[in-house]
């Protein structure tokens, strides 16, 4: 029972979790390498002042540069000779399925890490990037090689998955940018992409981002000396609520796709094509003049209150919900929430040429407005919190989030912070959008996935997440319903279970120790036994 | 001759210029949406004041709007009852390869954007992305059905790559983004992305968002007031030198490539598995102590000159070459180029495990910096060009395109953006990385792929661009050479053919009308022809 309960939840459980200790040993891994770097620049200095090199003898910078050069040389030759080269040859290879795993070792990774250090620390103009998506993957497989994770391991196709998100949080460590890091990694090592896979090769990238920007910058010596330091900072309490309105937004998204999902169903009832062309086109306009009847009033309510902003289409609503000054928990707020939703769902089922995108991305800012301000009141009013995020971020946070959730596209957060470009802003879009992904996926396919399954477009089906916890016990054929030899079966015996059971059911006969036992030692294919009898 | 060489010229620019047109007509399908909205609002608002909703009646307001929809529905259903939806599951459908030429009609595009503008001033919750993504779909097939493109259009993986692209400039023509674009359009419409039509659909989006960044944010009214508008503008002759700055570091990315792969082939031909292990070793000890020395020199004239910025790694180098003040065209600067690029190149053929991505961000930032050093100087002293950009923008940029044409990722121009946070260099970025991956990619393949060659990799090689140019009259056997039968051969000559020919030459036999006249009327299979002689 709780062993069994454990079982599942672990098997639900196992992928994230191993996607965040790869997360944490890349970047540790990337933390690593330029302490070291650091350590080994500074013994450098102290043998060869870079500042007085005029004094010093040339002849002394050459001997201590060649000395770790060949140290590092030596180290890769003796040891580990597949630890040279920058690692995304190799990787491409691993991902396209020829996986070495000569090439996945843990001697691999310390040889990679301390080369690449004693070659920076020698001057050489190299690069760690190569080498961090490397030891990343090599990392991953370690973990993967635990007993926790063997499912993972033996299940081929997961396991490239897993070393595709190691490849991103590999480009993370060493750039620092979730976004661009996925992508880098994709374009890198891949031919041809599930995009399934995108939202947790994001994750992982988010991830290793997200532990960065918890040190500080000033402990990671990225390309720049990040922007992102000078933005704002934020307090843990932030994380929470990010992640919270992450949660909210995914609950709401499954809500709404669902809702979507049956009143489109409801209507394609209404108008099936049985009915012939005119009895379907009367019933479709009848749909509209309905929905239409029921959305004026919502939009009257709508046009009456927010007046000033509703006139020109929805942008300035938009903007509205995102002006820095304060707002306050107000009653229209709180009911635009559902009042909203309720048009848009009346509106976007409508058989009409119309998207869902915006009206969405509005409801995700009212809905983290909504959020904001209320956490900024409890934190006013209670001092509950240590608030630095002002209201109207949240509300590009809950855009972002809600439609992400909805239309099932993590890219969602890069189009928001390229439209909002507030670079502080970043990481909470991430974060948020990937939760609120993560949540909707548990419940149901994404708005445009459900509507090719309710329009029943000719595109193939993907398997519901539940078909991979079925469990084998559930649709097994008893052995005892089985024929079945045992070691000590006789001829008669063998040719009467033949003439028992028909090719079809069993093509391949499973032979046990002993009846008794039922100890499985092998299995005989009937055409064999056919031919032994 | 002239004609011959024209058409191969054509043969290498048709799919650009067919994207450029695609995206043109992408970003004015987005603008007509949005001008015909606002009229359609201005015009409900001398019908029905919003600001005197109270005076006026409520039923007025419904009227106006019920007749909106209502004209929209009419419209979809007697017209074109394919345009009602959304259209991603539509384009889902098309580009998971399932075609279907009503749903890319040109009556499907009037009646989608009028139903839509119909629908969004009646006051429906309803969005644009959809209807975009599918009217850009259909845009790009009757584009696709001009004489000139009859190539692209039989092609069937070009013609959906062409559609995969069409989809990525409806995401950028909603919402204005390119990178975010991009990858949404991916996401929703794609199960496996071909990971090389990546590149060609981001240059798809960012012409939508240049064009619109020149037409200006106020004429689209886009989710948000842009920020853009609040960043820096640009003069022509800025948007020349991006592109220069791209050729540039297009063609320094193709020599590095180049080169990259000539030492590397020169190193394992040195050390070829074939001289036994010990050997082999010992040549890779002795390449590392040769390359070694020939880099000392130059990294200790690059520490005496840059010693400030040197010691700690690059990352001051960079922070130097990123400062945004005026450093003046140097002595110093001009020499680092091509110092620091023989450095790299000494440095990651060694075989040691080191990545080449930032030293080669490195020199990009150098050979921008000077660039726009150079630009900014012949500004100042002669006054031949308004610019506004900065030598430290064009440092940013140098450093993103000549990564982008080296690693052949264009993602470097999201991964610069995200650590550089600088807005206003979200475009430059964009099409600097686009223009020097594609002059590049005339050339080599990016140096990971270049190396996967190099390295003989267990790796599935992709053709060569110069494949698809082949015509068959040059890999083609004369038909003079070839046995054909005409429908007048008689069985004697049939049989003299057989045994003249060998199985493996003509497993298959033309048949032609006559001998003189040469049209081909059927073939035969030798096979079947054995049995009938």
């Amino acid at each position: 029972g709780a062993y069994l309960a454990f079982r599942r939840l672990w098997r639900m459980m196992q992928t994230p979790v191993l996607l965040c200790v790869v997360a944490c040993l890349a970047a540790c891994a990337g933390y690593l390498l330029d302490w070291a770097t650091r350590m080994f620049i500074v013994f450098r200095e102290t043998l060869v002042p870079s500042n007085q090199l005029d004094e010093a003898r040339p002849l002394a910078y050459a001997c201590v540069c060649f000395s770790f050069v060949m140290a590092s040389a030596m180290l890769t030759q003796f040891l580990c000779p597949l630890a040279a080269g920058g690692g995304v040859p190799e990787m491409k290879t691993v991902l396209s399925g020829s996986i070495n795993p000569a090439l996945l070792s843990p001697l691999l990774v310390v040889v990679k890490l301390s080369g690449l250090v004693l070659a920076v620390a020698a001057g050489l103009s190299v690069g760690k990037e190569g080498p961090l998506i490397h030891v990343s993957c090599a990392l991953a497989e370690l973990v993967m090689a635990m007993p926790a994770f063997r499912y993972i391991r033996v299940n081929a196709p997961h396991r490239l998955e897993i070393l595709t998100c190691a490849c991103a949080a590999g480009v993370a460590a060493s750039f620092g940018s979730a976004f661009g890091a996925t992508l880098f990694s994709v374009e890198i090592t891949s031919t041809c992409y599930i995009v399934s896979g995108l939202a947790r090769a994001f994750a992982t990238a988010t991830v290793v981002a997200l532990i960065y920007w918890c040190w500080g910058t000033e402990v990671i010596s990225g390309l720049f000396s990040d922007n992102v330091s000078q933005g704002m900072p934020f307090a843990p309490t932030d994380l929470l609520l990010w992640a919270l309105l992450g949660v909210l937004c995914g609950l709401v998204g499954w809500a709404f796709v669902s809702a979507i999902s049956g009143v489109s169903q409801w209507r394609n009832r209404i108008t099936r094509s049985a009915l012939g062309p005119k009895v379907q086109r009367g019933r479709r306009l009848m749909i509209c003049a309905l929905f239409t009847t029921l959305v004026i009033p919502l939009s009257y309510w709508e046009l009456r209150y927010f007046e000033r902003w509703s006139t020109t289409g929805q942008k300035a609503l938009v903007d509205h919900l995102f002006a820095p000054r304060v707002l306050g928990v107000s009653y229209e707020l709180a009911l635009f929430v559902p009042i909203k939703a309720l048009a848009i769902l009346l509106s976007v089922t409508q058989p009409l040429p119309v998207g869902l995108f915006a009206p969405v991305f509005l409801l995700g800012a009212a809905f983290g407005r909504l959020f904001g301000e209320v956490a900024r009141y409890a934190n006013l009013s209670m001092g509950l919190m240590h608030l630095t995020f002002q209201p109207w971020e949240f509300a590009v946070i809950g855009a972002a989030a809600l439609s992400g959730s909805i239309t099932r596209a993590v890219s969602t957060a890069i189009i928001v912070f390229e439209m909002s470009g507030e670079n502080c802003l970043r990481l909470p879009l991430g974060l948020a959008v990937l939760i609120a992904h993560t949540i909707a996926s548990r419940f149901t396919k994404g708005a445009y996935d459900s509507l090719v399954d309710t329009n029943s477009a000719p595109y193939l089906p993907t398997l519901p997440p539940q078909a991979y916890l079925v469990e084998v016990e559930s649709i097994m054929v008893p052995a005892a319903n089985l024929p079945f030899l045992s070691l000590s079966t006789t001829y008669s015996a063998a040719s009467r279970l033949l003439r028992q059971h028909t090719p079809t059911t069993c093509a391949v006969i499973p032979v046990v120790q002993t009846v008794t036992d039922m100890v499985l030692v092998g299995a005989v294919l009937r055409r064999d036994l056919e031919l032994a009898v």
